[in-house]
């Protein structure tokens, strides 16, 4: 694949996963750093997300997991817990993967996280989410 | 203890500790993942915070650091500002405290937290500090 | 249940999901912190893993993605690589996973966790994995 | 030097390097912690950004690398791509440093570094940068 | 104060708070960052440790908490734990501010943490801790 | 280019680049994660470090302050202090700046790195360094 196929394959793959939040990022990038976004799009989604390793609901539990520890990622967060839904997590799954990452990252960032699933669920009518053990 | 009594006996601890300003997160958790809020009562401050073994004032100082050098925690450390101030540390040892833990993680996350602190401080009326040394 | 029933409960948890690696760090910490013991096995397991929101092989892939992301945490990620072969992720997907976490938190994390499920795969005899793309 | 000309000295340091930006930094500290303001000021212009043994423009590199890694540092990489320019990086050059960052820390630390510098440029006019491969 | 007076001050406040341990890192930088080395002492120590807006001890638990957080910090935390002894923290205060931390960072770090203050525990002959709640 | 000439070209510049320290961390991917390896070699070097935007000499100002300020990165910085040597950077440079990265990251992560790169300079018979202010 030449450079434009690689990106053509990729956006295809992003649109699956992202959707629209993910496009609209690589599109926050066009004029300052479109080489990013070239990447963001070709690499992270056409070489690594493609990869038939690991099915995408997997990726998404890893993609959550990783975010919620870096914290200060609520833009990227807010993209993954759309695709994570995109994908076939619950809400009440999602819900439960952040508060499950509380015990190895800690509560802040776990609230954090979770308050970026709560905007994200409210603009797709999803809320209440009811996980009381 | 039940579940609803070690909530109960978080709150206890909490509304000591934190005040409104813990409340209103754990609020802000109720349609989203209710649980997580169950923990942080019930847990965090039922289990943790109520141990005898280190004071209120103590806990607030090791808190104060943590969540500096996490980053990205600024809706817990303006909770924990607040906490720092209703178990008896001055403004001014707050401040310090914050300047303290720029040796070790860096200016800006002291920067960060201590515009945190400004805040809160300038909420409860308690500014200007003066700790030029 | 009573304060050593919940502890009895998380053990038996804890020795499904992270087995005789697990207790190791749960007796390592005995007489300097028994308490913190007590939490990872009560709390961390107890309360936590044993909520049926979430199957384990689920907690696991977010466990990866968590401790991937922190970094600095070789000893858990050596229990938890351990925890994801014992809830059924192949060598493969664990694989796999780390180098997905590659995308979000960069390339040095990825191949130190690399290596550490590379330690954990050659002790029980898992090696080689062939991923290629 | 006594406390008041090692102050007045980084000050003519921190001027030549971040301007304005950094000076609204400081500004904003006088009320809170007028120590944490002197501290930037004499200690890390003053003594540390002051030394010849590197270069300002190869400071800035630095300083955006562990800026962009740290996360949650957006008032202060604001200062320091300012900074970056008045010391003679191209915006294409600090573009391309984020870029390469994504390696070692991850696409999101990465794209939100980028989306600071698209501010900052887009302050001075500077946009659009074509850094296409 | 000329610049070997800032230094000697300095370093009489690191013997009374680091004791030997601090001296070993400082004597481990001499051959490849003396200024670090300098920085360390008359900065960190002779600056901000000598500062009485904050008395040692209060000093110690914000560094514990700080370097608790950070994670990849084994060996300035081994120097603090010592620090945080010779400044008049307990055994057991020391332990339950890493249990405390473990709320805000999560268990990984808090066992991480922990497992140092053993080792020196061990070496100042201090173990067993007992703080089961 | 197909898969395997991608591979090819970065092997290229990675050898330019890190040499044989890179060669190494490769090596030790082959058994457990091929593609991660592969994507260090065809992705990190071949699609990133080639680009003409920004000599390789910047590109480990900005590695150096990336790993420095993630921490836990032993092993690659370790590999980047080889390749900033490499590069054109001198012994001084690179200690001055991971000393100047302890501004933005603190103390700890600044001597963690330096005492790294004293360890590479002492295999290639390169110290002591002087910069002393």
């Amino acid at each position: 694949m030449n450079r434009q196929e690689c990106y053509e394959h990729g956006m295809t793959v992003l649109e699956q996963v992202d959707g629209e939040a993910g496009q609209r990022i690589v599109n926050s990038l066009a004029d300052i750093s479109p080489e990013l976004g070239h990447q963001v799009v070709a690499w992270a989604f056409g070489d690594m997300y493609a990869r038939p390793e690991l099915p995408p609901r997997d990726r998404q539990l890893v993609t959550l997991g990783v975010l919620t520890a870096l914290g200060g990622c609520e833009i990227e967060l807010e993209v993954h817990v759309n695709a994570a839904l995109n994908v076939g997590l619950t809400p009440s799954e999602i819900s439960e993967a952040l508060l499950h990452s509380a015990v190895y990252c800690g509560m802040p960032r776990a609230i954090n996280a979770t308050l970026v699933a709560k905007k994200v669920f409210a603009e797709r009518d999803l809320l209440p989410i009811t996980n009381v053990g």
